[in-house]
């Protein structure tokens, strides 16, 4: 399923009220100045990735989001043991299933970094349910990658049906923004995101873990979920995470 | 010091010798076209990002490259600690001394995240000595971070003065391109990334961690070095890295 394309910016509108075209005849003005469809989501624009500098004069804002992070396990020892297009074959499922999942409930794909991706809900599209939002999409993200596991089979052989994703999610106040002046980097930092990659870490394959935040904002997503104490690199006290 | 910034793209100077003007009066129509300084390196340009799907006509290529990850450590327990502008203003640091120091070395800054960066060389400009290059930088990065130590005492207090850096480098053949269909990701990908990544995170702080192959291509860079062999995670058989 291919996610709906919106025909103005999500972003733009949900924050600014303003109606930037992504699409068709009148969004050709807008990208003779550089205004298209962003790489992190398609139904936000550019502009969306300039607002902190262009529109609101500041370089980081203070938001409450949910931050995920997901991982395909056994990637360094696969990656060794395989061809380079088999591995870029699986690299290429990965990214768009979780590209697909994430905008599907209008989160931001806003990193890819080897076998890792880190999305972001709540900004630039506006949500009261971002928690919510990000467990459906991590669900979808499992689903999906499933999905895919016959295919992945044939690629590479027994192996090809190992290849699992583990999630995690966090919630709360994240500074957003550009960081570095020479190389401007759009991102989200804090505590929470640190949660939410270490929650990743700690998740079994094919797992969801969710913090505590996570699973107050979103109980009807999580009724079926176990809670457990997990001990994080670069925390001291144990960190409760549910799995979903 | 700042880089001398380039008149003309290194990078497609030296891989199709094409002179794209990237600033001045000549570079006005290219900017037009939406051609203009990578963020990745402001002496390369935008056409070098999209070289594969414009030019030519792949999505990836494999290319002998040095890949260099470098993170800060402690950061996850600093930030929970300590006020988000004080966080803010340390990564801002880090990623800008790690910006300048790869760029000076005319190497790509392809990814921060959180606390991490990744940089490769000899893409797109050609370095005969990438191995050695990614050395200099390395080294570069930790003198740059430790002349920052004091600022960094003061925001931080005396946790700031433990503030420390931690290199892997590691040099072969890696998969360069466009990774994802629908969120694509210019990066590179292989076990030479991996292993790059993995000596990251056992060098100790303030160590340089490189292979073999970098001691092997720049044996000048590391003369005083000395070898261990080391249990990566991923990895099977244990690998020999040299401490620079």
């Amino acid at each position: 399923m291919a996610v709906r394309q919106a025909t103005i910016c999500k972003g733009c509108w949900g924050q600014m009220r303003m109606p930037v075209p992504l699409r068709g005849i009148a969004s050709a003005p807008f990208r003779a100045f550089g205004i298209r469809p962003s790489r992190m989501n398609p139904n936000t624009c550019t502009l969306c990735e300039l607002m902190f500098e262009k529109v609101m004069k500041a370089r980081q804002i203070s938001i409450e989001a949910t931050v995920l992070f997901a991982d395909l396990r056994g990637y360094t020892a696969l990656s060794q043991a395989h061809p380079s297009a088999a591995v870029t074959a699986l690299l290429d499922a990965f990214y768009d299933e979780c590209a697909e999942a994430i905008w599907e409930h209008d989160g931001l794909l806003n990193k890819t970094m080897g076998d890792a991706i880190m999305a972001i809900f709540n900004f630039p599209i506006r949500q009261d349910d971002h928690a919510a939002q990000a467990v459906r999409a991590a669900r979808a993200i499992q689903q999906r990658c499933a999905a895919r596991r016959e295919a992945l089979a044939e690629a590479f052989g027994a192996e090809g049906a190992t290849i699992c994703v583990g999630v995690g999610i966090a919630s709360g106040t994240v500074s957003f923004g550009e960081f570095g002046r020479s190389h401007q980097d759009l991102t989200a930092i804090g505590t929470v995101v640190n949660i939410a990659s270490r929650a990743q870490s700690a998740a079994a394959a094919r797992e969801i873990l969710v913090t505590q935040a996570v699973y107050d904002a979103a109980p009807s997503e999580l009724e079926e979920g176990s809670a457990r104490d997990y001990r994080l690199k670069g925390f001291d006290a144990p960190v409760r995470l549910w799995a979903a």
